[in-house]
């Protein structure tokens, strides 16, 4: 009776409730979703409920979280008592009164509100709006820890569509890509429609209960053999290839759409369906690489000892990035193209964060299965890839029938699996190294 | 590597292992799929594993059940020293261990099992052989539990999609529709036809992962007055009604397809959801309804002493129906009417399981809000309407307006919502029964 | 004005006008029609038109094609001067009014018609009514001409769309199927669903503008071997084969749909666009041949004298089939075999209609450039087999490499391309033939 | 064999010949089209042409148009033996003679050439090409004539489909749209995204063999209000109304896409098709009217005498328009908006060219049975709308019921149905006029 009243006052458009108040009724939605019995009326509160969440502004969003964590977090004593009870009587019964004891409640509230329209958006909307707070607030990871639990549950890789996107895609979408490509920003419609031709092709993986919102989007040139530098297939007047031509096919850009899907994986999978496809299409193209950044190459490097004594060039070169931000006066040697190379080489093969790759690309690209191929000098020469690559870009090689073994390996043993030439720089490097000390 | 040559030698076709040696290798493939680190791997050998699963026969599956009982269960040791550690120093770490712990490795695997292509499909499958072995071996419920705990998840009405079948569906969608509908069985095309023409409807819901599976359908027959009898609609020579004079809609049949997804309720969405639609399309319906069996009248009957004693007339129908299982001599007298019909009243509004009704139909409906309208003498003159609703049929009525009114007060108090008429016959059967006493 | 009144008049529902006055209202609608000068105004009209037309019964519908016929024909006084005319002084003026002259005015109205919702359908149908009648009224051919002028232009190949047909094709196009399929007929949906299985293609031409209608379809076995009987393609019993096993695609059926589209020729195509989507699918299919009918066999031979004098027991079969209408001892010599097979090859390569092959069916496989390739003893013993074709039946091989070729060199001098052994066959039945004269 | 080696020769990729060379050959292979006889050699041979035709450069077109004009013409003197015979005898047979002698062989080449991929597009394509040569080559108006003839039998009414444009159409469709509005020129793709947000609409007619190429489409605004200026819908910065609340749609603009379909008129019916859609989606709307312009206002007024007298500030004010072309010193007083107008209604409802207005697009609503109702002063301030409607903007409105009597009165009798406010504008200017004469 309250609670319908409390409905109705809710559905009262135009109402501009005060933050704390707009919070708590969102609040006693929840509490209102998790009380209905009938399925059909719990559908119906948790539409309410998640068009209150959705009105609620910065301020009152905070406010509502605290709400999830206070009342809707297990309760702490009755955990205790029924593993008491279990520890000293491990009964079935026991058993399961201790898991119901254990499950938070914000689970089967954020199940409930995922049966109302559009609520699976409404959810991964809430957790974009979580994350960003939980350094501050490291009590609400609780509630992180159920999004996510639903999230990858409902976001299984037996549940994603891939979809090929070119001219023919809705503007809807296209018009996402060009706001979430983060790695390499598309200059507008024209630059889009560039790398979308017929020597281009692009990819993304959706969710039937998100038709419009592209979860990941891979970026892929047709070229004839490995391309080396982004520049080239980033100019949108760069002349058409014709794709039958190619034997190469280069992964240049690979972007996730939604930050509240975060720790969701989907980009091994989207590589490897990725490659499938142009397979099938295109019976001449062999190699599958990415073109990849370096991203943390240059913080690495300012606070490493690595490759020292480092060359009068290099220092300077660094001191006028440091300074300028810029770099491109094509004096550069020979001898520092080497250097920065190799020192590119031991960063990749060397530099660890407990067992694994330092570089969060290298991690990725190389639990996926890929090889270490190639480092390239002067591969990305935009302001971003001087200030983390150092202009360095890397080519990781995708080979289907390898892809399974190299896993294996790197994630048993750590083993990186690089091309002899990478080797061989990093163990130049080891040797001068070791000869300096 | 052993893992490995074990993969190849399964993936060999043509090979007819022994039941056990079939069942152990499906369950070895399943720990394969629980120890791959990388998800494009734990996607290949979990495409492997569901192969694996869905080739094993009758015997083998049998074996294959108790594997994931005795070797995906959580651990009990481990259980319960988490929980003692966490009753005597509650923590949040502890706390997350006893989570970790209490956790079944079969919800892992089944998560990881549906990430193959028609993953979904094969845990549905697994569920339906696996609920008839429940009763002799209930230790199996356990498995049921995860799998209906992820079902419920994945099958969440908000990842249903809604489906108006009528004659321009795929025939396969509509061969299922025959194969499946148990209530009014479909005698072949021409009978589907005539349910799918204009005066009638027919809605399925569907999900994305099994796009030709209906999971459930309703049919609905729009009439003009509220059709007490269901022969008449089921005639497949019955002439075509024109639907802008219809009145009235009839759900005159309900379907689940899915034994697999038993306990994951569609129902309740699909008469809504349907009566949404039916109201947009044709705004002359006022009334919505189904046209019902009585499943256990005469199961009921037969056991009760309600509304003894019982004419002569009735006893030697019953007789009748007992020895020849027919019923039709069209010499039935009103008397007999009467007394049938306000048994049938009784039963529904009185017969109990607990606090809810006895009859299966009858909880259905009533806690999805409808409200018990009519009960219709000789209103289902099938053999299994003679047989299990002594003819009976009723009409719930669903009024969107007093839906949620009537679901809360039988949820809170077990008030069951009936017409005028249907509550003076029971209470005039139950004067009766009180004088006689 | 007097328009507008008779156009208020007609679209009242429920009148029901004598036949006479039903043809004169369709026939003035018809004036109307083409008095209307704004586009919007003249669809409007000619909706009302071709609402009148269809409701025509088969009464009226006489009555208005002899209104098309007089009413609707080019003015030949006018023809005769203008022809004058331009005969006398051929100027481009004199020539443009000859034409305009001659252009018969239902090429306009039946183009205004097709503006009408459904006009191309209806026009269709028009035709399929009107065509039965021409032989009785010759007069009405000119109507006849003009509507085959615009179907052909608007059934032109470049506008039909081809749509392969199975299992998940909807109900209301399968049945279109179970209608027209004459050739060998379908036995209902568990037939048709036969003939729909994985070693089996079915393909059809569709019109955008009629969307629900097949205009014409082919029915494909995938078998190891060339099919030499037809029956056990038909058995809807037969075990699935493996198509990837296949190296041979028997068209064993093709059908058109359309009466009212006779003599705008589809089937060709059809085979041409099968045949290049099977070579796509099924890389080991060598072999592409029809399983054909010689529809004439019979009655050419009881009409001949070729063969004779004739075996007595082909001449006691014959009785027993013209008498019982029954053939089936089993009992048949293989000497009778090869007097049938090689009256069966001589008729298909001799008997002439004109320069063209008297059998239908080779006329269309022959003029498409298929090869004749085998003539089958008892290939199809089913009533209408033996009655036609003696029970023959013959392969035409489409090879796509020689179809031009073949196609060119029969449409130039009539040169039937066989196989060695027909060619064989009806040698020596010739030499014997010439030896007995 | 000849046409063969021709047929060979000009697969060969890559060949550049001459001009007179490749347009010699498009010409052969049209012959070569014409004397095939199966239909699908035809498709075959016909494609081969198109390609042909498809890459004839600049001055190849021209040559190739003289080809259609000196080869594929009927033959004056058949055609005149055939007028002597039919008029001297007119049987049906010399009828039909004359028939055939009189049509273009180039009917039946377009006819086939529209048989091969892409054929119909590649047709619209030559009349774009054909269309602005014929003022110096009128001879080719008979090219002309054949091309019009089929393609308004193609793209008859009945074959066109609406589709609804927003902002999930397709990129490559949008794209569509920003090339071809010539009346209010879209700026980009933000422009464009405004001009399909929720309170506009656009729709646009496709032919399903050209689907990727919008045949003509109308842009609508949803407005509270008749819009009397344009600048405030064009203006992409502006707010989004509330669609639910308008009462007015004003179609703003309206463009044809395809040049080589000029002639074939669709305007009509796409108006009248989106006034059906709006009223059934927008129950509020009352008013269809468009927001036009009078595109031959300053040519007419600086070539009239009518209004003369003038007033100096208006001869102040077209001499400056004159000379710098620009205007806009917000100084023009009343008398001034008066005077013109006065003027521009009377240009619209007087000024004539034989029995039609002299502005084409006041003739193109008219015919379709528009009424005209007001005169907006300063409706249309941009360049354009100065230069030709001294920034006047008109707006007719389209009401369904009165369509086609306003229709039949200006068909009949040229009259033109005019609001009263515009009648009394041009009454008291006549008057004015005939005082001062």
């Amino acid at each position: 009776m309250k609670f319908t009243r409390l409905l109705r006052s809710l559905t009262r458009p135009g109402s501009a409730p005060a933050r704390r108040e707009s919070a708590r009724r969102a609040i006693e939605l929840c509490h209102l979703v998790l009380t209905q019995r009938g399925e059909a009326s719990v559908a119906q509160v948790a539409a309410e409920a998640t068009r209150s969440i959705r009105s609620l502004g910065d301020g009152a969003i905070d406010r509502f979280f605290d709400g999830l964590v206070d009342e809707f977090s297990p309760d702490a004593d009755r955990i205790r008592e029924n593993a008491r009870q279990y520890a000293d009587d491990p009964t079935h019964t026991h058993l399961l009164q201790l898991q119901a004891a254990i499950e938070s409640p914000r689970l089967e509230l954020f199940r409930r509100l995922n049966m109302a329209p559009g609520g699976t958006s409404a959810l991964v909307d809430l957790r974009r709006q979580l994350l960003p707070t939980l350094r501050e607030r490291p009590q609400r990871s609780a509630i992180d820890a159920d999004l996510l639990h639903l999230l990858r549950s409902w976001f299984n890789r037996g549940f994603l569509v891939l979809q090929r996107i070119d001219w023919r895609t809705p503007a809807l979408i296209l018009e996402r890509l060009i706001q979430h490509e983060a790695v390499h920003q598309i200059q507008g419609w024209g630059d889009l429609h560039r790398r979308l031709e017929a020597d281009r092709r692009c990819y993304a993986f959706f969710h039937p209960s998100l038709p419009d919102e592209p979860l990941i989007f891979i970026e892929v040139a047709l070229t004839r053999g490995l391309a080396a530098s982004v520049q080239p297939l980033l100019d949108s007047a760069a002349p058409l290839a014709d794709p039958g031509e190619a034997d190469c096919a280069v992964f240049y850009s690979i972007t996730n759409c939604q930050p509240g899907l975060r720790g969701v994986s989907f980009g091994n999978f989207l590589i490897k369906t990725a490659v499938e496809d142009l397979q099938r299409e295109f019976r001449r193209i062999r190699t599958f690489a990415t073109l990849s950044p370096l991203p943390g190459f240059l913080d690495w490097l300012t606070s490493s000892k690595v490759g020292e004594p480092r060359s009068a060039e290099l220092q300077r070169w660094l001191r006028r990035l440091a300074d300028d931000g810029v770099l491109d006066d094509g004096r550069m040697s020979d001898e520092l193209r080497r250097e920065v190379t190799a020192l590119g080489a031991y960063y990749l093969l060397r530099a660890k964060r407990g067992s694994e790759p330092l570089d969060s690309v290298a991690r990725f690209h190389l639990t996926n299965g890929a090889r270490l191929e190639r480092i390239n000098w002067r591969g990305d020469t935009s302001g971003a890839g001087l200030r983390q690559s150092l202009g360095l870009s890397v080519n990781y090689v995708y080979r289907l029938a390898d892809v399974e073994r190299n896993h294996e390996s790197y994630a048993k043993t750590g083993k990186i699996v690089a091309s002899p030439e990478i080797d061989t720089l990093v163990r130049t490097l080891e040797r001068r190294q070791t000869a300096t000390a």
